[in-house]
């Protein structure tokens, strides 16, 4: 199987679940879930949830098991947008293509949007029928989403806009505002998979190479980022080098990580 | 004791819990951190974290079982008033004789601090030992927090600016936005005492009423909501009633519920 059909087949999976969890288009009030769905159902690439669902799979556990965590991490990926979207921070007028939420309604909605994606991410985590697992999954991912991880980064590169940063500051800004996510993104499919505790930090090892190496790329196809301390062809040595760290850490998983071997090489050859 | 200095020392201890948990102003980023506690630590009457101990009390958990609770139900509180104060909502310059958040720091600082108190405030509850226990205060606060909760009642107060309102609608805005919060506060000090089903469910519905109350007292000192629909004495009698039906869900506790009665009586009586 090619790894842009598993890609494909996992995201439709995630987007059924994802339209059965939402309260309905027309629930009231239906605003609020028209702006939600919009962001929602716009054309991500649902890469963090895809991750979610490889990485229990590389811990033996189907999709089922996974989802919920898939789809909440998704949604805390599209509140972010979402607010950084807005006229405060980059007020962007187009996001894939389409007008941004707060273009499309407006800023208030887009802002209470933002505000009850990440809510509605806490309760279908809290709705693990195991409470052990919930209790883990929201402390580990409110941690990421948090001011020690992307809110956090995102504070930092508001603040950079203003003053010059050096590699460290991006660094930190890559690793917290974009990694945090994508680790715990692979750390979830484990807790989900009731991995053991070695399973676990491995592929939040991976997730964490991985979150980085996006980074880079996504700045090689910007220009932004990295490349303003660093040559293309040297920023794409980074990332190789990054996605091989990644890697690595899959060794104890031998074939049944496979996947995610694979889309460590999407991620590093990924285009526009 | 009068009611006034239990409200006063249980205020003081859910500032002195919150100081301990939220990160310390020089966390970096520190920014953040410093935009959080300005708005956590302002002078705000704490009516629902004293809920939370109060209800815990008459349940015959003491304190230190109900305050991470209560910690995150305020928590929530703040990032509300947070984003309402932003310009796309009430644009409000002041809050209790203070600049607003955005004002004394900027709107992206805001937004995100607000973003980071509502994250922050799973993470606590989530930290509670027992597992059960956190998931099911993440799913009732979640719930209550959320589009068919708090969100809910402020996206409709937001479009009613536009459109005349009439009683149906006021009602569920006072019942979503500022109703749910306070019913979860009364109804989480009970989970945190693991009280029986049915003293959970007085509790909740003793918050229900008195959220109510509390609302229709507000908009007597303001001169909104309500006060459109009826004349003060009448507002003052619905005051009364919906304070009576609160108290008489407090039956089956008998003297334990003393304290709940006399909270009850002083959010009737308070002044500005």
């Amino acid at each position: 199987m090619k790894i842009e059909d598993y890609l494909g087949r996992k995201a439709a999976r995630v987007e059924k679940e994802m339209d059965r969890l939402l309260p309905k288009l027309k629930a009231y009030p239906s605003i609020i879930h028209q702006a939600m769905r919009y962001s929602v159902f716009g054309d991500g690439k649902r890469i963090r949830p895809v991750l979610v669902l490889a990485a229990a799979e590389a811990c033996g556990a189907p999709d089922r098991r996974a989802l919920a965590a898939a789809c909440s991490i998704e949604f805390i990926h599209t509140y972010s947008l979402i607010h950084d979207d807005l006229p405060c921070l980059d007020n962007d007028n187009l996001r894939r293509g389409r007008p941004t939420l707060h273009k499309k309604f407006d800023e208030a909605q887009a802002l209470l949007a933002g505000d009850a994606l990440l809510t509605f991410a806490f309760e279908v985590l809290a709705g693990y029928r195991d409470p052990r697992m919930a209790a883990r999954l929201v402390t580990e991912i409110s941690r990421a989403a948090g001011t020690y991880g992307m809110i956090g980064g995102q504070v930092v590169d508001k603040l950079s806009e203003s003053q010059p940063v050096n590699l460290p500051v991006l660094d930190y800004i890559n690793v917290n505002k974009t990694g945090k996510l994508i680790r715990v993104s692979c750390l979830a499919g484990a807790i989900c998979a009731v991995a053991p505790v070695r399973s676990q930090r491995a592929l939040a090892t991976y997730g964490e190479y991985l979150g980085l190496a996006f980074q880079i790329v996504d700045d090689i196809m910007d220009g932004n980022g990295y490349m303003q301390f660093m040559s293309e062809s040297q920023a794409r040595t980074k990332a190789v080098e990054l996605t091989e760290k990644a890697k690595q850490a899959l060794v104890p998983f031998g074939r049944r990580a496979e996947i995610l071997r694979r889309l460590a090489d999407a991620i590093l050859a990924r285009k526009k």
